[in-house]
């Protein structure tokens, strides 16, 4: 069933993520590098699962948690991406569409499980990742259809698709419609590690201009161009021909183009509970002032205000009314 | 398998919580009655479900919150509850066991699934709870193991296992090992209207002494005795013969005895969130207090601090290390 009109539509893991809070030491022995994203197997969750604290359960998924930010600010979204028929999936899918997510890809009816993500969140609010792909790896270039990317003004698509291998396709299907419909692709880096494993894909994802904006932290950044320099990553950035979002937690964000660098505050925040998804609603409030035409610091700046919401409280997923929360704040008009 | 030793065992409904973030009308629109828990048919579940905003999934239910509470203040705990194995099941077991709480109930292998509490919580932080009682309605007497309610110097019971007919029984069984075994009983009235539900049989249990211990809102006070006045309701509770506990929200609790009344302040919070789970973490701090020694005024404080933590997130159950936090204010010492 074609999505037609969406300002954006997002591709990426369809995943619920299992947060609870921990320990230093629990990451230390469950040798787990902390502030990043790991793959494990089914046996491996088990283990985890079994090891670990009381968990909250919450939708996650870079991609849907950006789809949700960007529905919450009041662009029409959509999302691609593949759960089972399970308890877990069919809670994906309320969440999808209780925010006014447009969300029609088939969940499979066999194989693995809906994906989950176990995030240990430690005391310092930083938050490691640990996932299971499950269905995700179900995801193939026939749950794209064609009639709802061409229609879509941006299409934004995870690093992490990268990972289950059919999905890998499914992205340059996508990438090629939009492209040919005129329209807009922005990629986020997703996480170091996962630049680690394909950067020379994403290097040149970035030069042969299938990626018309890049948001990327600064650790992703400076993996993606092999430099422990942050300088240097950015000068490498602003070679490309395209518009590159940079996050750099309490630093703030810039935004770097051939034209130059804008430095956008970051906003302030009482208490660090939970950095999950923070990028993520740092790119949902970023597209969804693109989708409102705003110039690229009031992209930003409501990117910041998202980010700052979610990690206030555990979870990938707003809790607080981002539109109103705008408003109040002095980001988008009353 | 028996549990030798506990200093609390706890009876209940065994719950997952749907929590989510509404507004009034939405309480208007579905006939809701704002502060209180309705039992749902699953029916209305999935019609509610369906109508309801993303949610967080959180294990609840009163008599766990209060268990899992008091597990974290180093109190030794167990709970009796009735879940299906299925995957709510295994995350309500998975929540227990990891927070030290023995939990032993074999799961329901066929008959409802495991039961949901629909919240929905309103701008102020109130909360409004429909429940699904499914597999709750399969706990009966032969799930209590009569050496491990022996052998528990606190046996507290949720007022809510009245609502399924076969949990009475296993309330009463409960009662009557434990008075048997020269202990004490612990009862939560739950909801007013839980009480409007069972109030000659409420009143005979506080009367005839299967009650030792009482904890009850003061709206649910008002309900038992049938009165609109306060001061009426205190004056009937101080004839019964046991320790009443009564919570006010922010004015703070009263401990009632025929001895006197001592009332001790509420602890300050923030921001309330998220109401669900302040009454069962009052008694959770209590109880675990008593199963220190200490005096009524210092398990008061020590239930207001576990409250004041719940109402500050989403969810009933604990996010902070109570312990921690309880040392750190100084209500426990270091």
């Amino acid at each position: 069933m074609p999505q037609p009109g969406l300002d954006i539509l997002a591709l990426g893991n369809a995943i619920v993520d299992v947060l609870s809070h921990t320990d230093e030491r629990f990451l230390v022995d469950h040798a787990l590098h902390k502030g990043t994203m790991a793959l494990i197997d089914e046996a491996r969750a088990e283990s985890l699962y079994a090891a670990m604290g009381p968990a909250v359960i919450v939708s996650g998924g870079s991609a849907a948690n950006t789809a949700v930010g960007a529905a919450a600010l009041g662009a029409r979204t959509g999302f691609v991406g593949k759960v089972r028929d399970d308890e877990l999936g069919r809670l994906f899918s309320h969440d999808l569409n209780a925010t006014g997510v447009a969300f029609a890809t088939a969940p499979a009816t066999s194989g693995p499980a809906t994906a989950r993500c176990f995030v240990l969140v430690t005391p310092d609010g930083e938050r490691t990742m640990n996932t299971y792909l499950g269905a995700c790896q179900d995801l193939n270039p026939s749950d794209i259809d064609e009639a709802t990317v061409a229609a879509a003004r941006i299409v934004y698509l995870e690093g992490y698709l990268w990972d289950p291998p059919a999905a890998k396709e499914a992205f340059r299907k996508a990438v090629g419609i939009a492209h040919g419909a005129g329209n807009r692709v922005a990629l986020s880096l997703s996480d170091p590690f996962c630049v680690d494993r394909y950067r020379a894909e994403f290097r040149e994802l970035v030069r042969d201009g299938s990626v018309d904006i890049l948001f990327a932290n600064i650790h992703e950044l400076k993996s993606l161009y092999e430099t422990a320099d942050e300088d240097t990553a950015l000068a490498a950035l602003r070679q490309e021909r395209l518009l590159g979002v940079v996050t750099r937690s309490s630093d703030g964000a810039l935004v770097v183009s051939r034209e130059g660098t804008e430095e956008v505050a970051a906003f302030p925040v009482d208490k660090v509970v939970d950095t999950t998804g923070a990028g993520d609603l740092f790119a949902a409030g970023f597209l969804a002032g693109l989708s409102r035409g705003l110039d690229a610091r009031s992209c930003a700046r409501l990117g910041g205000l998202a980010a700052a919401e979610v990690i206030g409280h555990l979870g990938a997923r707003p809790q607080a009314n981002l539109a109103e929360l705008a408003v109040r704040e002095g980001v988008l008009p009353g």
